[in-house]
């Protein structure tokens, strides 16, 4: 990447506004190896953005979908289509079923926007309604980075004096900026201790099959100038077993009202590990990540399964250039499970918006009283 | 691979001995997408081989080690070097740390055939010695395969006479006959259920970072025809939440007189994953693997820790030809621990060639009375 291209990812953010009123995002399709902008002028093509993963990570799914039913009121105003919008909702609510935002975004455009009188008025609406949501995406990052660095600092201050070593925090997944508007869930805790002058290492899970750790958490880490150590996903608990790993923080896809994380697959086994070792399991969340209907997130949270393509081949650069690459013999089938269920049991705390709490029904109706019902 | 290559790999050992006192091997690292064959003439191109692993697996390794100490007395006669096998068998010893079948296998030629009084008759018993050392793996593999099979068939027998799913059996990188001479550990009790005629279904682990599974486990199943799914290693607990696997079965590199396993990074997650879930774990090994000095495996067994540009970078199959492909950004940092150990009390039963026992000192002295001090 080029050094103008560096100093802009610094700045950057995963969605904006074009003066245009085209959306503008980032392909992370193409990263580490190249930073590729990609403008978005349709709903339809949100749709396919969402799908294919040019945008994941849940509070990016929840924001671009609301940037997506801000295009599907553009284009019922532009081409007198009244009905398109929620058509569009439909479209964009199955693009992926795990990540609870999606719905969540949708939901609210059609609450806020659909209700109003006129085409113009709705256009209007679901505009300050994408701006809201982003809005409180970046706020609801920054806090949990606030409320998370404690946590950090809890584990600094356990060390000794004579002990330098720098707070080990280990993750799996992308849950950092790219995964959300700016911040991330599961890296704001990290960007605030390196804010606050406290020492820290990233041990970075590769997260197999798409390599979201690998390719987006050690590439954002990296611009941040944060040291971190790509492993496999499989060395997290011999890292547990030896005393090399201070705290786990990961971010989720959707938590149960009780506390069950649905987060990247691989999740849960690192959070047995931990379990086993007394290492702290922290889940980093927006609030609008809560499911707010289910309780048993094992037995109710639907997981996606997607292409089995996406195990055989990998995706990597060769002589400078990105190619995908067979890994199985050819006639080998494969599965493809892009979530896994944490029971609320293992699940050290949660931490909000609004500060943290027991990964429990009564610890999350704590910080979250409007909800009870 | 053309039609005359698969029917040879059917009939195949992964090392034999050539009319003209060489040694071949299967070069594993060209598998599965090509079935390439190396002549392996001295004890340096054994170390060699071992050390960069065109063979690998415990029992395997302690074959091919044998078979390096008879290429050293072959040298130390034909170039008149006698001091040639004692530093050989340093140089294999210090190839790879973590499999105790190494230093077995080469410390019993020095002393079965290092004892003996002319370099002819040395060369002699080096043969004889690796040819027995070979033989017993064959005899143990098989017979682990007759123990285990019991497993397999109990774990049908529990199913209603309404379910007609085969046994899923999850098992995490290669020990198969390509780990072995022939049969396997892990994969004996499965073949031998499938020539009793029970339906099985075999879970792959991809096990990143060599991919073991992916690569030489799902080859060698699909060439015997038994029905098999490559998943990510972050799979596993899922499925196990989710009722999907009935048993596992791993191999092991070393395991201590306590019962500790060492094996492939990731197996102590699947085994924690296991016991979350009641689903039996088991460990199939030849005695050769016990490492009777040692009882606390987490503590005292050596974790090898290999190149980290084994993570980085992933080797596949782009237009018909084998490439490595970068999956981390140029600056990111790896770390490749190669191997982890599971608690014994995580282990249901080890399965031996004299049967099955309990991972607990007691129950593995109960196999191998004489070991008793």
């Amino acid at each position: 990447m080029s050094v103008s291209a560096q100093a802009a990812a610094a700045r950057l953010k995963t969605i904006w506004l074009e003066p245009s009123g085209d959306v503008s995002i980032i392909d992370q399709r193409q990263l580490p190896h190249r930073l590729v902008f990609e403008t978005v002028a349709t709903a339809g093509d949100m749709v396919e953005a969402i799908r294919h993963m040019h945008v994941r990570g849940a509070p990016l799914i929840g924001v671009s979908a609301a940037y997506g039913m801000y295009l599907a009121y553009r284009e019922a105003l532009r081409e007198n289509r009244p009905a398109w919008p929620q058509e569009a909702a439909a479209l964009l609510r199955a693009t992926r079923p795990t990540a609870v935002n999606l719905a969540w975004g949708v939901d609210r455009q059609l609450r806020e926007a659909g209700g109003a009188s006129s085409p113009e008025e709705r256009l209007e609406r679901s505009l300050q309604t994408a701006r809201a949501i982003e809005a409180e995406d970046v706020e609801s990052c920054r806090l949990i980075g606030v409320h998370g660095l404690e946590l950090v600092r809890r584990a600094w201050e356990r060390r000794g004096a004579g002990d330098r070593q720098p707070v080990r925090v280990l993750t799996h997944c992308n849950a950092g900026w790219l995964a959300c508007v700016s911040h991330g869930t599961a890296t704001s805790p990290i960007y605030a201790a390196r804010e606050a002058g406290i020492p820290i290492h990233v041990w970075v899970d590769e997260t197999r099959p798409r390599n979201q750790g690998a390719s987006l958490t050690a590439w954002e880490l990296g611009q941040a100038g944060v040291p971190h150590t790509v492993i496999a996903d499989n060395a997290g608990g011999h890292l547990m077993q030896h005393g090399l790993v201070d705290l786990v923080i990961v971010g989720a896809d959707r938590v149960s009202r009780c506390g069950d994380v649905a987060n990247k697959i691989g999740t849960y086994l690192k959070a047995l590990a931990a379990h086993d070792n007394a290492v702290p399991f922290y889940v980093a969340l927006p609030s609008s990540t809560v499911d707010w209907t289910l309780c048993d997130g094992v037995g109710e949270i639907p997981i996606e399964e997607r292409d089995p393509e996406e195990v055989r081949f990998i995706r990597g650069l060769h002589e400078e250039r990105p190619v995908s690459v067979l890994l199985t013999p050819q006639s080998s089938p494969a599965a493809n499970y892009a979530f896994d269920v944490t029971p609320a049991r293992l699940v050290t705390e949660l931490i909000t918006e609004r500060g943290r709490c027991q990964a429990t029904e009564e610890g999350i109706l704590g910080l979250f009283p409007e909800r009870k019902r």
